[in-house]
């Protein structure tokens, strides 16, 4: 086993890898920028380095930076979390080099679910349903109108080196097409480095629904089950849950299986999660495979009792995966509570937190670095908690989850707490009658009171 | 149901059961001394009365008061939490008086097993084993010496309205009876009012193991397995654990039903703790009966999954039971958060909390009223929060709880926080070799460091 892990990320996460670490004896190293010098995951590890200025490119981003204070401090492994370096394989090559452990998959498998086209044709040779669309690059907007023709509309336009919403184009008519294509090249290009784009069949209405797999470094590979995080804003997920209101057991089995199939094609290591999107007649396709820890992760971990940090460590130090697939037991929601107004386009509200009181009780989970005097930094992301309820049923959960949210105290910044409030009372969310379109029909006025 | 329950306590329980309303659709009533004008239980109620002056018995403790706070209020249930009226048959009278639904057993329940001499004739009659003893009160020294013979040394005498430890001696030999049977009596006559004493057998060495049940008004009682209390200090619980780690299936099973059958003979009705000794050969002995929800409850509800709280309100709403008893999964202990300081004889430390981050995480539950500038009352109990872990193994909760009581910062007053993390790491406590006089031969001194 490990006798020190660096931990390349910040946040909730950083403390999160922390926790785990602890109750393996496990020795801890943060990394910090200047703006996070008063984070807990700094206060709680057994040392921490300062790796730079808040730009994250000068830090969180700066594989040199992180690769000295590996160096410095002696760790023999490194957990990058999610988002910064996560997936990136060259940072996880670097750390082979170096002969320091990188806690998750090989460059080779980063790469290969990294680049969305290379993924897909994985996909399809290893019997995952795929949405049918172009067989890789779309040469220019001549051949794009065929394809589109083809498959029919409305399609998606995407770009290959894409994520988070960028580059990305619903088309509905021909006549459109090309406008559209040249801005999603543009967008692409811009914030990419990289205009190759694709196209897809467009999913109406869909729900996504996402498998957390883990597969040992022998090949073997068993998923975790669903989660349903269809609840979303411009691509970015509010809401997430297990077991998924959609879900059967029919379904559960061939988005399982085909889960495993996905990760035996490139014989994963690590924890990854599948994701898909499931279409009103429950016909599912593969979107794309996250090769990390998910944000949602919690989720997961309340409805099946296992943790998956711990999972990645082990698996990363060699331990073999013993026994079959896992199914949840009740039901968890994480709600993720950022420092953004939601009824004011979820514009950011970076500040000072005066006063601080996060939900407790039985069945309750707040995973967060933030505290009461904590300044939220303006340069990383929003997200400064993640609320999770279990209980038995759904419907126990949602209502834990409204009195949970009723009774966390923030001030001095504005948070999606009160966004949350109102989505729990939403009669469609109770019946679990929604897509990843929903909130764009959601009311998202303030309350006048 | 209940439309409105008025809480007539305080601190964490009376939150607790807040929390529990909230999600059960039901309005709440605090109640509160000046002293707790700025607790959370205060805060996050729909209503709030204030009571009186610090003092207990001219808040907390006074019947008109309280009754005044219900006629006001309209509430149509009390909850009495656990401490100042919980087990005070008149106060259930009264309620009953009023057509208000006292939430707990009816006085005569209470007044059977609060009497601890009708308590144990009655668990003979249920052939509840129980420590042999006088049968009944001692009438003079004479007949104490007598009893104490037959049964033979060392004897333990009690106060028969006692609690607490109050009035309670351990005789090793008849030469000191006379002394300690004028102490015992004295301080009996000064706490309760009422000098009556009977005699036990003292068992060496015991475990404090006791088992949570719930019957309902129709007489089905069913049990949820035990609780393993034995780390005390002076009669004060400190840390509790489910399962006991000196437990068995067959011991579970004899125990079991022996707390049913206890439960049965007095048509008990609510949630109730069967306390027995179990000496160091299994033999186990009734010791007391609370009728009344225990603090320690929460470790009972993370390894059955099952609100206590909850449990309470839907049978005296006249719910039944339906089907067996409950048997955990996992392991679960509580360490119990005091506002004392271990290192000196556990002097009580109130005062301003300045600094307040309460540990958190997978398999982490914090119960508490307190926050960060939250003044602790030097008037009432100084358990200031419980820090709950759950894992699958004991031996992965106590490291879970190794790294949580690392990570609950508590700045301002002095607690037994460094007490617990120094418990965690006693070999025979995690071997689970104890028993309630464990910590007399405990290293209390403080670091050097």
């Amino acid at each position: 086993m490990f006798n020190k892990i660096l931990i390349a990320n910040r946040g909730e996460i950083a403390l999160r890898i922390i926790r785990t670490c602890r109750e393996m004896g496990i020795k801890t190293v943060a990394v910090y920028s200047t703006a996070d010098r008063e984070s807990l995951h700094v206060r709680f590890a057994d040392e921490a380095v300062c790796i730079g200025p808040p730009s994250s490119t000068e830090s969180y981003l700066s594989i040199p930076k992180i690769m000295a204070a590996v160096e410095i401090t002696n760790a023999d492994a490194v957990h990058p979390g999610y988002g910064f370096l996560a997936e990136n394989a060259d940072f996880a090559e670097v750390c082979a080099e170096y002969g320091i452990k990188f806690i998750g998959p090989t460059p080779e498998q980063i790469r290969k679910m990294g680049d969305k086209i290379t993924a897909k044709e994985t996909m399809i040779k290893a019997g995952v349903p795929v949405v049918p669309g172009s067989e890789g690059l779309v040469k220019d907007v001549k051949h794009g109108l065929k394809i589109a023709e083809e498959i029919g509309y409305p399609v998606i336009i995407k770009a290959t080196a894409g994520g988070g919403g960028k580059g990305m184009r619903v088309i509905w008519k021909a006549e459109n097409f090309e406008d559209q294509w040249n801005k999603a090249r543009q967008e692409a290009k811009a914030s990419f480095g990289n205009d190759g784009i694709y196209i897809e069949k467009f999913v109406e209405e869909p729900r996504h629904i996402e498998f957390q797999i883990v597969g040992d470094q022998k090949g073997k590979v068993v998923h975790l089950s669903e989660r349903d995080c269809s609840i979303q804003r411009r691509h970015q997920k509010l809401v997430e849950e297990c077991p998924s209101p959609f879900m059967t057991d029919e379904l559960r089995k061939a988005m399982g299986d085909a889960a495993v199939r996905a990760g035996e094609a490139i014989n994963y290591e690590g924890v990854g999660t599948i994701e898909f999107l499931v279409d009103k007649y429950r016909n599912f396709y593969f979107m794309e495979m996250n090769t990390r820890i998910q944000v949602e992760h919690p989720v997961t971990e309340e409805v099946i009792d296992h943790d998956l940090i711990k999972e990645q460590i082990k698996i990363a130090a060699g331990e073999r995966i013993t026994g079959g697939n896992y199914y949840p037991t009740g039901h968890a929601i994480e709600c993720r509570i950022n420092a953004e107004d939601p009824f004011n386009d979820f514009r950011p509200s970076p500040g000072q937190i005066q006063s601080f009181h996060s939900s407790k009780g039985h069945g309750v989970r707040v995973d967060t670095h933030v505290y009461a005097g904590y300044k939220i930094p303006p340069y990383y992301d929003s997200m400064i908690a993640k609320l999770i309820c279990r209980a038995r049923t759904r419907e126990e959960c949602i209502t834990k989850m409204e009195r949970a949210l009723d009774e966390f105290i923030i001030e001095g910044v504005k948070t999606t707490v009160p966004f949350h409030s109102r989505l729990m009372k939403d009669e469609n969310f109770r019946k679990g009658d929604f897509h990843t379109g929903f909130l764009n029909d959601f009311d998202l006025s303030e309350d006048p009171s």
